[in-house]
């Protein structure tokens, strides 16, 4: 693989118009969570070019460190906010491209983050750029801010959390933010998200009573008992989903005993499960709910149960931000985007504490696979949208 | 550890009426399953002083060479066998004292083997040595022959298997056969067995379509299948045992997914499992039992079932043999032993095929555990035991 990570290209603001270089530009420095390899300061050079203010943010120590960074252009409220990540998840296998060459072939653009989510960041950028010629000195009626962290597909520990408390801190106010994560399935104004549902994670251990098969009465098999006590957990279905959300779902991930012995009963065996979940519930009463289950099941038997709640769902409703992205994908894509909140989790979970969010990006289908790509004709396409987003925000009425 | 493998004792005929200079002398040779050190060259020894002709049976290549011995005493029918193995499982982990130096304290002797079975074997040689005084001219009315194999507790390819095919070529007949396992749970005297049930073990890998946790529609999660797969192997009891068996047992022995993230469905899933049957049912007639049931549950999905029968259940009807060793354990123990076919496998599956076979030994107790050991008094009224059985075999009258 290839990688530019020696030197900075020099933006000219009239030349950021053009999604394109700042986006090769990104995926050429191969930030794989928690490297950043150079990515924000090409993200912060360009924003400096338009007038951004540009605050760093590392956290953490050691190996946990991630840089993160905000930056502001106008002083003004309201202050739009466009939220999202330059790192990007491993290589893994199977490319026939270089990963960080940022090829484009037959008007594709290839390249490790091209849709998740190094497109759409430039695609912002380059909709500020446009922006600037429809208001009057250069600046909106308000702010533009970016929020980027460098650790959203790891441990998302030192970053979207620990900046938003930075903000906290510091004062400073956002009042509306749209996240660039990649919400459309297949086709460019396809889906936004307007909430996510919750997610927790469960892990149950049964302890048996080892011993050898040809013993059974001297043993306990902790199988049998764990998969009455998983089936109990999967045997009916947890709602049947709601105005804006998909019924909840529990899945079994994964089931270990790590028995190599043919004739020993082991003596615990372990299950995880993961549910996502709506506005039904919370992640404490789903937690409830699956402790009572598998006492229930159990019938006093010894088990442990620990569970992890990662999210719990929320939902921004339909209004200004979703009606702004609807209106600007009609103009440039002639199809106003369905209304979701399927799907994983974002850092939009940590933000929606802060300001109401929503979610619109690039075409996610080759995200995180090998010869991750987009369609240069999508990277335009997603910055008309953006500008339109971001030039109705400023010229829309505020009560 | 310390293990004398340098020297051959050298062992008087007189001295070998008491055996536990030989039970010593066999445990300090640390004859882990598939090495012999000098093991069977002891016992060689030993037997050869009685006059029994030897022939070293080695089987196998390389590491899997296994050495095997056949003795016999005398020339003329009926052949009376006493079957057993000369290899130990590993040490482990716990021991107080030197597995290998078959220590006695305060009456008790320790080391791995003592029980299973080392023990016996010296038993054995010492009723032998002990019975020629009933005979004339020291040779019985008949023959008696030893079968022990350096490869009991490994894979038991290279050991009884073999030796009994080579019995066959060369037309050497054993005409009944005893073999000397651990079979008293808790007590000298409580139980012989005249039976083992059969083994089989299965593996049902089920096959689904791996996905993210979030887009369950997009994947098809194996566990679920697999979970009612497995439950309805165990719903209903196989049967409610026999005559002189105790009821066929499944027991699920693992399952393993072997999926590491909690966002993420697997693509398949794991389960092994154990049949111990008794002599209603044949490895075959199980096997099919099980296919059919996991088709019928999975409904046409897609999994494979591989299953591996271990060994037929078999019984050797109370008789001879048995009357032999109840009489015998009376005289000596007053006790008459059960007559039972439960616990695990032994080189008497193979024997079976070849003449009625039965086992009664040691204490079982301690085998395969820290500080094995058996009790002195044990090992010499096991002694007078086998050798009432011997002279008993020979004085009973023939048809």
């Amino acid at each position: 693989m290839t990688a530019d990570t020696s030197t900075l290209p020099a933006f000219e603001a009239a030349a950021l118009t053009d999604p394109l270089p700042l986006a090769q530009a990104l995926i050429r420095r191969p930030s794989i969570t928690p490297a950043d390899e150079g990515a924000l300061d090409v993200l912060q050079a360009a924003l400096e070019t338009l007038g951004f203010r540009c605050t760093r943010l590392p956290f953490g120590e050691g190996d946990e460190r991630v840089d993160n960074l905000y930056a502001r252009l106008g002083t003004a409220a309201p202050n739009f906010c466009f939220a999202g990540h330059t790192d990007v998840v491993p290589v893994g296998q199977g490319w026939t491209l270089d990963p960080f060459a940022a090829e484009v072939k037959d008007g594709i653009l290839y390249g490790r983050g091209a849709s998740d989510m190094k497109g759409a960041i430039a695609a912002f950028v380059a909709a500020v750029a446009r922006a600037r010629d429809d208001w009057a000195d250069g600046a909106p009626g308000g702010s533009l801010s970016l929020l980027i962290t460098g650790d959203e597909e790891g441990p998302a520990v030192n970053g979207t959390r620990k900046m938003l408390d930075w903000l906290r801190e510091t004062g400073e106010t956002i009042d509306h933010c749209l996240v660039g994560e990649p919400t459309n399935p297949g086709r460019l104004g396809e889906m936004m998200k307007i909430g996510r549902r919750g997610s927790l994670n469960g892990v149950v251990t049964v302890h048996g009573s080892q011993g050898h098969v040809a013993y059974p009465h001297l043993a306990d098999n902790p199988i049998p008992r764990l998969m009455r006590m998983m089936s109990a957990l999967i045997e009916k279905p947890l709602d049947a989903g709601t105005a804006h959300f998909q019924p909840s779902n529990l899945e079994i991930t994964t089931i270990d005993v790590g028995n190599p012995a043919t004739n020993v009963i082991p003596g615990a065996a372990t299950a995880r499960f993961n549910i996502r979940f709506n506005d039904l519930h919370t992640g404490e009463r789903l937690s409830a709910w699956a402790r009572e289950k598998l006492e229930v099941v159990d019938e006093g038997g010894d088990h442990d149960l620990d569970i992890r709640i990662s999210g719990e769902s929320f939902l921004t409703p339909p209004g200004l931000l979703s009606d702004l992205v609807s209106d600007a994908c009609e103009a440039v894509l002639e199809t106003r985007p369905e209304l979701s909140t399927s799907g994983g989790t974002s850092d939009a979970r940590f933000i929606k504490d802060l300001c109401p969010v929503m979610e619109f990006g690039m075409v996610g289908r080759s995200m995180h696979k090998a010869d991750e790509n987009i369609a240069v004709a999508d990277l335009e396409a997603l910055t008309e949208v953006y500008r339109r987003v971001v030039s109705g925000y400023f010229a829309a009425p505020r009560g």
